[in-house]
């Protein structure tokens, strides 16, 4: 039986390192923008893209060390999204995980530059020259594409903006809220999932299986985060609970009712689990993440 | 003998044609964040990098068609980063080339997206598959590795973040301003014509040389920035002359004089020319764009 709480712990432990040993190496690490890069990215968030990487990596035969990289690239993209997301002219947020967001704690133009330097850090880190020994030219630039793809404005950045456009228009339909979900976090999620495979020289078949796990599993989180703004428990969260209420935001509760949206995130995990019946036990982390993202934080 | 002005009219159409495909094929060209990335990138800048990255694979003995790709992604990046830097919590600037800045145009939310998302594609840009039949994996991925490093926290993030400090703090040492512009102009510039040529397949010698050319023209385009400033036409400059003076910024005229900082400009390009002095008359376009850098908008 697997434990995934031991599981995460680990994974998490190594994501960290790796990420501390990036930002050490930095010409001048104690500089500003290094400062404010890494007040966002070592926060103690969950790690949910990079450890999904190294499992999805692991599931189909790889060696998650291989995958290290396109992990920490993975967090810094998530970390700089949450950076520009939080700004006063996006969501205007003072708090994230429990401490003052980035702008707060610095300034609008330094979190701006923080998150700008996040993302290219990202492509510096999947580009190094020191990476390349191990895995092919080819791959990386497959992932690079994968990622890049990802995070763009066919994906995470399209996401933020009909988020943003929502919150001016007001209610959405079901059928556009599903889509502004699987885009702005969705489409990270999934090229998380995928990177890891195809570092891992997952096959074809295998590939498409995971696209299914991944999807699920990304809409699933959402619908939960919903979820648990509603009746979360605001220490927990490190936000406060019902602020999406409080500005009228659509959300899969306001949407559907609570029963019927827990309803929804549990059959998104159930499928999720189903396209993962080809995989022997390497699998069973994702499984288990599956599981995990609906009860969490509860 | 080189006529720069049709030289440069036929690598910009170029371009832009180039840049004009990508957002065309968009999976929705319409929607509002493609519609600000566009108004930002096609908004008749003078396109130098792009045009020094094919000039520099050409001197190489490269084809400037196959470093395509590398132009538009170093607009997109510059483009991107013009965007940032006007915001209102950075420089807060309303004209750009005589237009309104993007943040202007549209809002502040939808600018900040706007350039995460043509940060974004110009990596998309650099590890798409088409790419790959003309040009080996391995020299993409050492591609976007020069370009990621210039663009991000050791190059021109960096640049940027120490301006805006500098503009708090009051006045520079002249090696403090130098090293600001490196850092904020200097570096992408450099990974501009670095790129072209490793595109092109340049030798080491002539990478070398070709950095000593990008390093002297790229000061001398920020030394003659700060000199048209003083003395340039608002109309030709896109926006108000004497703004840096207005704002008691260090510029390379308030610490050297007019005088001396024409004359630093020149000696820079005289540099920048000699150090192609072993390259041939593929080299011309790159020994004219030096001279023209210094005699535009005059």
């Amino acid at each position: 039986m697997l434990d995934l709480k031991l599981y995460l712990l680990d994974k998490r432990k190594q994501i960290d390192a790796s990420l501390h040993r990036i930002l050490e190496t930095a010409p001048r690490p104690t500089a500003r923008i290094v400062e404010a890069m890494r007040y966002a990215l070592m926060s103690g968030g969950k790690r949910l893209r990079p450890v999904l990487c190294l499992a999805a990596c692991e599931s189909v035969g790889g060696n998650a060390e291989h995958a290290m990289p396109v992990a920490c690239a993975l967090e810094m993209i998530h970390a700089y999204s949450l950076i520009h997301d939080d700004l006063p002219a996006m969501d205007d947020d003072c708090l994230r995980r429990g401490r003052p967001t980035c702008h707060i704690a610095f300034d609008d133009a330094t979190a701006i530059l923080a998150g700008d330097a996040l993302l290219t850090l990202a492509f510096e880190t999947l580009s190094s020259r020191e990476i390349r020994k191990k895995v092919h030219a080819e791959h990386w630039l497959d992932i690079i594409s994968v990622i890049s793809v990802a995070a763009g404005y066919k994906g995470m950045v399209e996401g933020q903006m009909r988020d943003m456009l929502a919150e001016r228009q007001g209610c959405l339909l079901l059928s556009e809220l599903e889509e502004l979900h699987l885009l702005k976090t969705g489409a990270l999620i999934e090229a998380s999932v995928c990177s890891g495979a195809l570092l891992g020289q997952g096959s074809f078949d295998q590939i498409v299986s995971l696209k299914v796990y991944s999807k699920n599993i990304g809409l699933a989180f959402q619908v939960t985060d919903d979820i648990l703004n509603v009746e979360g428990d605001p220490l927990i969260m490190g936000k406060g609970a019902g602020t999406d209420q409080h500005r009228c935001k659509s959300t899969y509760p306001s949407l559907l009712g609570l029963p019927e949206a827990k309803e929804v995130a549990s059959r998104l995990i159930a499928h999720a689990i189903e396209s993962l019946e080809r995989f022997d036990h390497k699998a069973n982390p994702l499984r288990a993440i599956a599981s995990y993202i609906i009860n969490r934080n509860r």
